[in-house]
């Protein structure tokens, strides 16, 4: 059942918001191109789109032991979306600890929704079952991300399948906020349920990883990517053996990132086989892997090392995504006739 | 076990910061004058004290059900203490809805909590016991109130009883908090348990409070106070006995707001008894009224009907509070390496 949807929204006409977050970790992978950052960056120069890429350093805080993390990458993953390419013309990229509102928002909405809510959710039942004493902000996870998105006046949010649930607790909420205070004030997001499409690793077994160390770095030295594509693991088949595309974790990985020539050229030689190896391929993959990252390390090194430039780049995001936030925010104290200056 | 304290605080030299909370609600009475007005204005006078007074009006909307109601008596608690005479020189009267850094380092104290810590909290045990459906909110109240006291470095927090255990635990999250990141950052509060006064409704027999109807207004119309004060049940003695001060309701009323004079002359004229019965003492209880609130009527429905002098007054108030929180707030951020701008 959808409810009326507020009338005074924030959005372009002709543009679809689309809210994607992404959380802050150290050493981005090819595993996290293919699977998060391409799609995103693609979204963004899509003319029928209004993205929103926002590093979701807050969520990264809910694990005590781990909570001096998510300050430390904030910067390597924004300067990664800047430098692969993501179009700041008309979207934007921005760091949710900018944005005050949105735990404000996230108060409102705690304030409508039901405690038997939060513990029937399967992220936070499974990370109880993990033994772990959960952190209340573990807890409360699925109403700031809820938060992001009503903030916002989010209208799309493309979400693998484990975080579907998380997108109809943000619905409901919306719906309870709007019926408490008896009119449309916060939008409905829809989601996207994504395809979470897998790469595997050097290991040639398991997914991309880097808790499995089976990745290939995205800015890492040369000698390092170099050492971990050699090091991907490959059948014994010979030199001028053909040999299957889709069982080879080289061409799998080529297939990740690679231009669609590239691709098309490992493809063929592959099959083939005749005078092509898999140090062959491996040697292809090292040089499109140059070709695609190693040439922008300089830039990406530039934003890392130059935390007010990447400021200044990502300023007009911030200062849009909080005007779009000040007024989402407005029309909710509005509702609730709260404050007095 | 006291921990070192943040070194950079915010405190004036000689001057104790007293951060008190209070809850947004409709026709205040001479009950809650008593109770929690007249203490906070009083140490608004003393010299030694900085106070913070603070209208929680977020904490009032973790019941769904009225989550209309904090925004409409705001402006009647902040007008009333002003009216009162709360001294706003070294001292603050401030709307919690004003200060967005709370929920933020709200999030901050959420991180580093554990849910069973909010599980075993005595309020959300009885609330729970009450069958209602808890909202997250009303599960997170410690939380936020935690946050109240550590966003303006609160050095003591006067609370009756019920409240001792919010405050430990608001201890608890700073320990927490400053252990998590290696260094103290937050500042750890004193809780100053406090008597809770009671003063008897016109019933003469149970707590004075508007949801028994016992209760004498501060600024309702004169007539409305008249018949309150009429109503107030006495014995049966007669126009000349003596008569007992501490049992008579009439009495103990005057005790609770007015001036020492009146107060003194009131227990004289009814021990003595001779020509002074109980019509008598009510007219006297009326007219101390009248002084003591009555007079100020008109000032306070000034406030009331001119929110933008009310927000006038108290901008000095926000703006140093928000200057305290802000600093707070980048202490945190500092210690979590949070932010780009």
């Amino acid at each position: 059942m959808t409810q009326p949807q507020p009338i005074h929204t924030t959005h372009i006409p002709g543009r679809v918001r689309v809210l994607t977050g992404a959380k802050p970790t150290a050493d981005l992978h090819v595993g996290n191109y293919f699977g998060a950052i391409r799609p995103a960056i693609e979204a963004s120069h899509d003319p029928a789109k209004e993205v929103i890429l926002m590093c979701v350093d807050w969520h990264g805080l809910t694990d005590r032991a781990k909570i001096l993390e998510p300050g430390k990458f904030s910067a390597s993953l924004l300067a990664t979306y800047l430098t692969m390419g993501f179009s700041l013309e008309n979207n934007m990229v921005i760091l949710q600890s900018e944005i005050p509102e949105i735990p404000e928002m996230a108060w409102y909405l705690s304030c409508v929704s039901a405690v038997g809510l939060l513990e029937r959710a399967h992220a936070y039942k499974d990370a109880l079952g993990s033994g772990k004493e959960p952190t209340v902000g573990l807890f409360n996870y699925p109403i700031l991300m809820a938060s992001d998105i009503v903030t916002f006046d989010a209208q799309v949010v493309p979400v693998g399948k484990d975080q579907s649930q998380h997108l109809e607790y943000a619905s409901d909420m919306v719906k309870l906020f709007n019926n408490a205070v008896g009119r449309p004030v916060l939008f409905e997001p829809k989601a996207e349920i994504q395809p979470t499409p897998l790469l595997i690793g050097i290991d040639g077994e398991r997914k991309m990883s880097k808790s499995y160390g089976n990745h290939v770095p995205l800015f890492a030295p040369k000698k390092e990517i170099e050492k971990k594509i050699k090091e991907i693991k490959t059948d014994s088949k010979g030199l001028d053996d053909p040999k299957d595309p889709e069982s080879c974790a080289v061409f799998q990985i080529m297939k990740s990132f690679g231009s669609k020539e590239a691709i098309a050229y490992m493809e063929e030689r592959l099959r083939q086989g005749t005078g092509y190896g898999y140090g062959h391929a491996k040697k292809d993959l090292i040089d499109e892997h140059e070709r695609v990252f190693g040439s922008k390390r300089e830039l990406y090194e530039h934003y890392l090392n130059s935390p007010r430039e990447l400021a200044q780049v990502l300023a007009p995001s911030h200062q849009r995504a909080r005007t779009i936030a000040a007024t989402v925010r407005q029309r909710v104290r509005d509702a609730l006739s709260l404050g007095i200056l």
